[in-house]
């Protein structure tokens, strides 16, 4: 496997979104990289917190910006174990993210839902990554709730 | 004036935002009620925090949360002095919150641009709400940026 592969980095993601799941969080996990090196990593705190506000993906662009001292992440790739949600992809927008990378769809919360015209121009995106492992994550925390 | 009219509330989102311009952030304020009481203020820290996160909705959202220990605001109402972005519209969808009442229109960056559908389907909505004096704070800055 080559070390610097999307899969490679998306296992990250996966390991954050399995600490979710044990915390009885929605499992979603993400991870920020810069220059091949991951520089932020981090999972959903909704529950922990009583926010909403605390999706993965905020928690890793705060983390990220304050790394790298820089509002702009144009040279960043972030990696996420779900397609992000509006509000998600709308703090991307502003950080100007490189790329996006995402597992599972998410076809009745995720952004592409309303517009893909979300995200900044310059941002690239790919999905379908590790899609089964992110997706079955998920599933199997919806049916032990139920 | 009525002591619990919108512009009560705008006035005191206004002075947020006042404190936002005189620190160089961009000058938006944001103040959540409940039961017509203050529970949340705040403005924009986007420079001060290096974080594109830190919007003055999604401090008070978090704060109001935080106050209520309840992740879901549907009974609050959210003032602001310019129109939400797409990521603090898509914050508010998570919240549910019952009410959002907004300043000055961004015709290039608010939610409205994209899409309606963005916000929660309970939630109403009310513009232009001392648009003139929230707009006259936002257009000075930049004049003076220039």
């Amino acid at each position: 496997m080559n070390v610097y592969s999307d899969e490679y980095f998306m296992r990250i993601a996966l390991k954050q979104a399995q600490i979710a799941f044990e915390n009885e969080e929605v499992p979603v996990g993400a991870v920020i990289t810069y220059d091949n090196k991951v520089i932020a990593k981090g999972h959903n705190l909704c529950e922990k917190l009583t926010d909403f506000t605390a999706h993965a993906e905020m928690q890793v662009l705060t983390s990220a910006s304050s790394y790298l001292q820089n509002k702009y992440l144009n040279e960043c790739t972030l990696y996420v174990t779900l397609e992000p949600c509006v509000m998600c992809a709308g703090a991307t927008f502003w950080t100007r993210i490189g790329r996006i990378v995402f597992g599972a769809s998410d076809e009745k919360r995720g952004f592409l839902s309303i517009s893909k015209k979300i995200l900044h121009p310059k941002t690239i995106v790919t999905g379908s990554v590790m899609e089964n492992e992110c997706s079955f994550l998920i599933r199997s925390f919806f049916q032990q709730k139920r």
